[in-house]
């Protein structure tokens, strides 16, 4: 297996935007597109230095719903046959330290989901699942913000969309990691310092590979696109002010605050 | 009223992307973004020496359903209190001439859905509907193609995204046309030459401007974007090798035909 690296993008001390890799509190900052090898500078900024960004832009985030053994056989849900999902627009991505925002016209619940995040690292189009690896650039935290009220809020249209659409409502980040073993890897999700989740991702109905390929005959992915991986037991909800981190070994805890509107 | 323009884009004889505006049988090039107020560059090219486009670039479409009466009463669904909508991804789209090709990996029941597309013209986040004219740059044909043995495959989670998002299944064109008068137009559907669809947009639910400015309370809206204004009667299937145009006057005609997969 190659080396794991974590790739970062940040906005550095002078407003530019870059990417590189991490080095314990240091980052050496790279040249080029993330998904074209990009090489090093020879520049290095220190992490405290920097303010993290969402670690890749994706046109889209193809999001999974019942992907989570523990989770379906809690709803009583049968394996799906097919992946389920919906699509979050990039509209909604944000990056760790970043704000989920509530929205001025909602006052209900909102729900964090931790997850595994797939990185598309090359266009996917009728991917076989053994190829699907080499279009993986690598995986990333996810919290698919959720504003649950709306889901069923009318009786014959679930809004899937609307209520996981909303600006902020994607977190992603707060790295890429490249070459990581997941098979024993969990997502650990605490709210306000308290663990709420923590599962194995060897309980995914559907592989990353499986998921790549899959999806892949339905629709084109696009470098940088994340396929969040679906959520299992112990979603809940955040209050105003709380902080959610999402945490994978090898990738890092994506943490971020829920901010009521102005007054 | 301000004059209208019918705005197109394509790829010309030299192989390079341009836009420009409609004047009979000629296209009046212009440089610089649509969204910008491009100029004329003082050339003109035959329109039957181009090849159309997609008139814009969205980086998604967002479509409604249930927004007009005569449909929802042959549903008999009640008037939705929000519009509910799904997301197309960017990588379905095509222009006008394009084939809309059917996956490999499905043989069944192919539908068209002509509509009414609303084009945004400026970053929309929270726009009074007042203020949402402001905001639209103009209107297109849309047609929302979908695998409908898809929409209902599993019983516990309807799968809009994915049986509206595969790759071709968003048709957008011809043009895009600004400053017309909608109040009296009709959108008409043929598939093979037969009229299929013909209603009126005077029955839509929510109005362009009510649709722009509360999607925009629920996620940014981006120049390009495109709303799919729902569709109404008349629905149907395409047949492997039919041609579907999607008619609205001031608009021009959207002609796709349905594409098998190679053998």
């Amino acid at each position: 297996m190659k080396a794991t690296t974590r790739w970062v993008r940040f906005r550095s001390p002078d407003g530019g935007i870059g990417i590189g890799t991490v080095h314990g509190a240091t980052v050496a900052v790279h040249a080029g597109s993330l998904f074209e090898s990009p090489l090093p500078t020879g520049a290095s900024l220190e992490m405290a230095d920097v303010r993290m960004l969402a670690p890749c832009v994706p046109s889209k985030m193809v999001a999974l719903w019942n992907n989570f053994g523990a989770l379906a056989a809690k709803l009583g849900k049968q394996p799906p046959v097919h992946p389920l999902y919906f699509i979050k627009p990039a509209t909604c991505i944000i990056g760790t330290g970043d704000a989920i925002e509530r929205p001025a016209s909602y006052a209900g619940k909102i729900a964090y989901e931790g997850e595994l995040g797939i990185v598309i690292g090359k266009r996917c189009k009728d991917v076989a699942a053994d190829d699907a690896d080499d279009h993986i650039f690598g995986y990333t935290c996810v919290n698919d913000v959720t504003a649950a009220d709306i889901l069923n809020e009318t009786p014959d249209f679930a809004q899937w969309c609307r209520c996981k659409g909303f600006d902020t409502f994607g977190a992603i980040g707060p790295a890429i990691a490249t070459n990581i073993d997941l098979s024993q890897a969990r997502v650990i999700t605490r709210v306000a310092g308290v663990e709420r989740q923590n599962y194995p991702l060897s309980d995914m109905i559907f592989s990353p590979a499986e998921l790549v390929s899959r999806i892949s005959r339905d629709m084109s992915l696009l470098p940088g696109d994340v396929i969040a991986c679906g959520t299992s037991v112990g979603v809940g909800s955040i209050r105003d002010g709380a902080v959610v981190e999402v945490y994978i070994e090898g990738i890092g805890s994506l943490a971020n605050s829920l901010r009521p509107p102005a007054p």
